[in-house]
């Protein structure tokens, strides 16, 4: 399989050095052994891995899910086999430290490189997406032992992870989790209770399973500040490492799902005394860090899987993209409106002004995702080594505001590029012999796992919207205007696009004040859903209004790459002139300080 | 299983006699012998067999959807046994004359007993859907030999009916079919060519397929105009309508599809030589009525059918509300944005503000759509008994106009409803142990088939719109501000909502006269979707307030009823403040005359 249909190479390219110029980063120390061709190699390495690996066995992991006979879990072994060579590639530790074994890629080109995995086969890349937030979160808040102990083996592809934060009776609200974790005289721990949704939770891929649980030392604190985060192994480690006897952690049932079917996930019980590590029921668990730090810590691990979950609703989208433009250049059907002579050969559907508007919508939503995903992998490139502490500030206060976005603009946008990429493909698109409506049924996941579209809302609304007295949303504006001017410079088509650009944002920042200086935050938050959406279509307008002052810096090349530049000039005008006043009717809702859904009452429905 | 999560019994009383006032249809020669007892009575019956029969397999026949070996096609038991009570009940032959075994129902009433099926399992309603589609058509334009020789055991259940449009090569362009009909010494014809896309092309579930078939006879006009209807059955029939030899049509093989899974839905052979009828090969095929006039007979049809699918596409989403609904009252998560004490108990998350934005989305869009599919029977019903013949010529005109709306706007929004629904399930809505991710996957077929949600834009703004002058539009506009005036009067709420849908009213006149206008028809049908999704608002707006206007005319009940009627005001409000706004800048595009989607060229993809 190529990979033609998975990413724009082209694309990247265009992101990564044309407009985010990740070339420059090599100035700093981190990457200083890096450099442009090192950035493309394994770019290419990754396209040609996910092509090789990942695609081909991507309808076939969904045709057949993983099962459990009771006793065991099984996979299709071309999961099994894909893994093994991603964990050959030495991606999972694209951007760690040398010092274990890591790549020190920028996130940027990391963010870039998984995406390939991402487009080519969502449910086999989660597994290693897992393990790396799990490695990510013990080596900013693990003890150097345990780095050593469960890291090293998760980045040798031997060991894998997984997030351990909901119950059944607790999913969205974590305040209510109930699982309990006794302190022994050893220093460990040992945990007692149930977790749901745990992707991951049992496989046969893996050596190990590194759970990191949330759960409560009794006697700590009611609600989310009583939380403490553990480490428990699936198998316990004797000496050296060696794997030892088996921990009390038992996989009670696969959930069956819409999509993503090549995941496992799993309901699992801790500490039901199924198994008796060293003689005594209870699940052996590991404290990382402080107690009661479990939310915090998780919450580090949060964001990073929350741009990751954005990353793949925009990698899905766009894979359905191109293998729609590849379907609608070569199905005939119909005639130009104007040309109704019957005996005329047919065109290719492309040549319908409806089509081209259904592609133009996905592209100007997959290209416009992809670019905020890159954005904020460059944030963070720049929160770990911006030379200046007041840039490294910058850039975290920027990326901690726009996480809910880059996290529920794709998950809500590239979804609704998949369901035209169906729609395109016509009949075909709804059998199972084209790619489109698995790519749909998986994208579905996306604003749901890692906190629901209605939780990003109130984190944007509530919680990222107001910290430090509004100074995170203020640097959000003052950067898209700063984007806004060098557009007015610019003249030309791109100063006609700024006024637009500009004037919503000056909506973003009337509404918002409209909104929290009501005085009423059950009012304030009624509409968060339509705030998040509202401030998504803005920050991806301003996106393409980047990436078209990224074209015309690179003036007006000929051959093929004419095209390209056209065609993001083209997506820029379609976002401009289709999307970006969808927010006009919100603004105006929000504005209004409208109650309808407060006034509701339950016996009405 | 009850019949209370498919479909609201207190709605379809309230639309059918508060609103539409069937009651007074019984007044008409035509309905004489009915009642409102009767008609509830027969609604009821549908409710219960719709329970009983259809919902307790609906994610069986999914689960397990037919399969073909080479030989036969084999579906699960339960659909058979389904449609035998079906057939039992009589409701095929709701709207048909007592001459040939009909009940006389109006099809308000008639649209109202089939929305229960399509509820709780339209895959399997989809096979008296079609037989029922096809039965009509004969009696429409078959002699009365083709009726009693096809009809009648289609009525009776034993024979089953398709439609065979498409071809692998011909889908949304029927000119292009080629699938041709020889005519014989003995009147008949023998048809030879490949059908895609024929759902309940082959089953074992009843004793015959009656095949329409849409074939050229050699000779006649290229295009559209060439096309004749034949019927072709599966089996043909012997002395005194007694089971004959095989007729040449074979499967080729079943298309897997997304969704509708119970239904097969087939490649078609006929006339390949595989079987011979006496003695010779060609697929043997009746006309119906005169030569080249299929495409207007089938045209017939497809009205109907169009309103069917959007009538299912209603359904799904109106079960899929009610199942959000219940899950959102017993779901237990999370406390009000105003109380954050971990130590109080969670509320069920219908207190939730998002959650109920979530809900009343959903029954503004699902309680709107009903509205309109109600109405179009109604206006069916008019079509056929009004006294007058001016108001017969009037509903006809109306209907006309309203299809493509009726077909396009619930399989868009009702589809929209069900992501919705799945979203207030959070993440066990994303498995199979829940029903909306099944409505959600089976409702995506709706935007597709019976003609795409872009053919359904050019047949509004394309055909429709411009038909006699402009009089079907007129007369929609006329319709809906007489709505405004009575509105007006009534004062109170609905004189406020009339301003606005009077103002949405005008925008389509002007935004019409523009489009059209402009003297270049490519340019006027190049956003012919957004202005489908633009008028259909409106309509949907239309049909709100008409519900409001009915609302207010029960004054104001005590007890249960009370909840039933805020509940309608408030959907009305919602669907006021939230959706009828999303039309603004729908307008201000199509105003605009954007040449977008015409200016991009293929190779800017």
């Amino acid at each position: 399989m190529s990979s033609s249909t998975l990413l724009s190479r082209r694309d990247l390219a265009f992101l990564l050095h044309d407009w985010l110029d990740v070339g420059r980063l090599t100035e700093r120390p981190r990457y200083a052994e890096h450099s442009r061709e090192t950035f493309d190699a394994v770019l290419d390495l990754a396209a040609q891995v996910a092509a090789e690996r990942f695609a081909p066995h991507n309808r076939a992991a969904d045709a057949t899910e993983p099962s459990f006979d009771g006793q065991r879990v099984r996979t299709l072994p071309q999961v099994k086999a894909a893994l093994e060579v991603f964990a050959g590639t030495g991606l999972l530790a694209a951007t760690m430290d040398e010092s274990v074994g890591g790549m020190q890629l920028p996130h940027a080109v990391a963010a870039a490189c998984f995406a390939w995995f991402q487009a080519a086969n969502v449910a086999t890349a989660a597994y290693p997406f897992l393990t790396l937030g799990n490695a990510n979160l013990l080596l900013a808040h693990g003890s150097a032992e345990q780095i050593d102990t469960w890291v090293r083996p998760m980045v040798e592809g031997r060991f894998f992870g997984t997030m351990c934060l909901s119950e059944p009776q607790a999913g969205s609200s974590l305040a209510d989790i109930t699982t309990r974790a006794e302190p022994q005289d050893d220093g460990t721990y040992r945990l007692v209770g149930t977790k749901m949704w745990i992707s991951g939770g049992e496989h046969d891929l893996a050596e190990n399973i590194v759970h990191l649980v949330l759960a409560r030392i009794p006697g700590g604190p009611p609600g989310v500040k009583g939380i403490s985060l553990f480490i428990v192994p699936k198998v316990l480690l004797g000496a050296g490492g060696a794997l030892g006897p088996r921990n009390d952690v038992v996989l009670v049932g696969l959930n069956h799902k819409l999509g993503y079917r090549g995941t496992t996930n799993t309901l699992l019980n801790f500490g039901e005394g199924v198994h008796r590590p060293y003689g005594r029921p209870g699940a052996v668990g590991y404290l990382v860090g402080e107690p009661h730090q479990g939310l915090a810590q998780m919450f580090h691990m949060m964001n990073e899987a929350r741009i990751g979950v954005g990353a793949a609703a925009t990698a899905l989208g766009y894979t359905g993209y191109l293998k729609s433009v590849a379907y609608a250049r070569q199905r005939p059907q119909g005639r130009p409106a104007a040309d109704k002579d019957p005996t005329a050969p047919q065109v290719p559907i492309v040549a319908h002004a409806d089509v081209r508007r259904m592609l133009l919508a996905q592209k100007s939503y997959v290209e416009g995702a992809l670019a905020l995903i890159l954005y904020c992998g460059r944030l963070l490139d720049e929160e770990k080594t911006a030379p200046a502490e007041a840039d490294r500030g910058r850039a975290h206060l920027l990326l901690d505001l726009l996480t809910p976005i880059a996290k529920s603009w794709p998950s809500q946008w590239c979804l609704a590029a998949n369901d035209l990429a169906i729609q395109v493909h016509g009949g075909y698109g709804y059998t199972r012999d084209y790619d489109v409506e698995q790519h749909w049924r998986d994208n579905r996941l996306n604003p749901i796992h890692e906190g629901t579209h209605g939780i990003q809302a109130l984190d944007l609304l509530g919680r990222k919207v107001t910290m430090r007295d509004g100074a995170g949303l203020e640097l959000l504006l003052e950067t898209i205007r700063a984007t806004v001017t060098r557009a007015w410079k610019a003249e030309g088509e791109a100063a006609e696009l700024a006024g637009r650009l500009g004037a919503a944002v000056d909506r973003i920042a009337v509404v918002t004040r409209r909104l929290h200086g009501a005085g009423d935050p059950e009012l304030a938050l009624a509409n968060a859903s339509v705030y998040l959406e509202a401030v998504g279509h803005v920050v991806i307008a301003w996106m393409w209004l980047e990436q078209l002052l990224a074209v015309e810096a690179l003036g007006s090349p000929d051959g093929p790459d004419a095209d390209f530049l056209a065609g993001k000039r083209q997506a820029a005008r379609y976002f401009f002139r289709y999307e970006l006043p969808r927010t006009g009717p919100q603004f105006d809702l929000l504005d209004s300080l409208d109650r309808t859904t407060l006034d509701t009452r339950e016996s009405w429905f």
